[in-house]
């Protein structure tokens, strides 16, 4: 097996030039020039990204604080765990996390471990999810943007696990930080 | 908990009209104009997607044949396992698996097992990726596009899924997939 270092030099694709296609209230679109490794040149679209997060807020039952929400792509109600976007500018992912969990169910949390990054769709999306678990939760009022819509449920860890591998919860992030939270936390 | 469609009903957001921002060779981005729970109207941004597949092949022996490839958004190499697009008007889920599973590795299975859905961004991107497990492995040739580089390690599945937990692999859906084997087959 080579290592990373060689293998990066054989196959990494070098930048040429940027075309500017979109850049909209979410999604900022580019497509790139870049060198292929056999020296020829190909076309890259990317949606460009400053980044996300994701929280696995569990209570001291054993509880996940869980959401249902309307997903417009898929025009369906989705279960997800507490998520979203760093604002513009923002770096700091833990702050990021504490301000999703707060708005979005109300909860707040004594302790935050982190479990790791998740790549939605590493070929066209540059976005990077930061996955922690929150622990040592206290309820208190929701705070939604003005255009969310969400219903907040608890359910057993068990549960939210059973309804993965089922396949009721098809959320890409939902399934990788729960069965993460799982495996690393021994729950 | 309210039910389903109850739900659905409550929280829906309907479509009102579409304006075609790009149309390229792998995203296809829309701006729609949809009428919100309140009445207020919202854009929605959405790269429509026509599907794609993701096999985690397991060897006879335990092991997991995973990939190496350059990720452009990342300008990193990064493990996967395989994957791919539907082709342009493709249905055919399991066809597809087959194919990407014999063309980026050469190995063709004997038997395939739905593991479930995986959607990477359900907020902007419509791609709905079906999860199989392959056993029953024999190895062929690699047939890879022309602007496909990529290499190919066989690795035991307890070090795949010690490499995502320790957060090597980054990969959505490689960390679902694996985790998610894992978890149904007992492995």
């Amino acid at each position: 097996m080579k290592d990373e270092k060689a293998l990066y030099e054989e196959l990494k694709e070098t930048f040429v030039s940027r075309e500017e296609i979109f850049d909209g209230y979410i999604v900022h679109l580019v497509r790139d020039t870049v060198a292929l490794p056999n020296g020829a040149t190909a076309t890259r679209e990317v949606a460009l990204h400053n980044g996300a997060v994701c929280v696995v807020p569990i209570t001291d039952k054993g509880e996940i604080i869980m959401e249902r929400q309307f997903r417009y792509p898929f025009d369906r109600v989705m279960w997800e765990i507490p998520a979203g976007k760093l604002d513009p500018g923002e770096t700091d992912h833990l702050e990021a996390a504490k301000r999703e969990l707060r708005e979005e169910t109300g909860y707040t949390a004594e302790k935050y471990t982190f479990i790791g990054e998740f790549f939605p769709s590493p070929a066209i999306l540059s976005e990077n999810i930061h996955m922690y678990v929150a622990t040592g939760l206290k309820k208190g009022d929701q705070d939604l943007d003005e255009d969310e819509f969400l219903e907040v449920i608890t359910l057993p860890m068990d549960k939210v696990v059973e309804m993965i591998l089922s396949g009721e919860i098809t959320d890409g992030k939902t399934q990788t930080a729960v069965m993460k939270a799982k495996l690393l936390l021994g729950l």
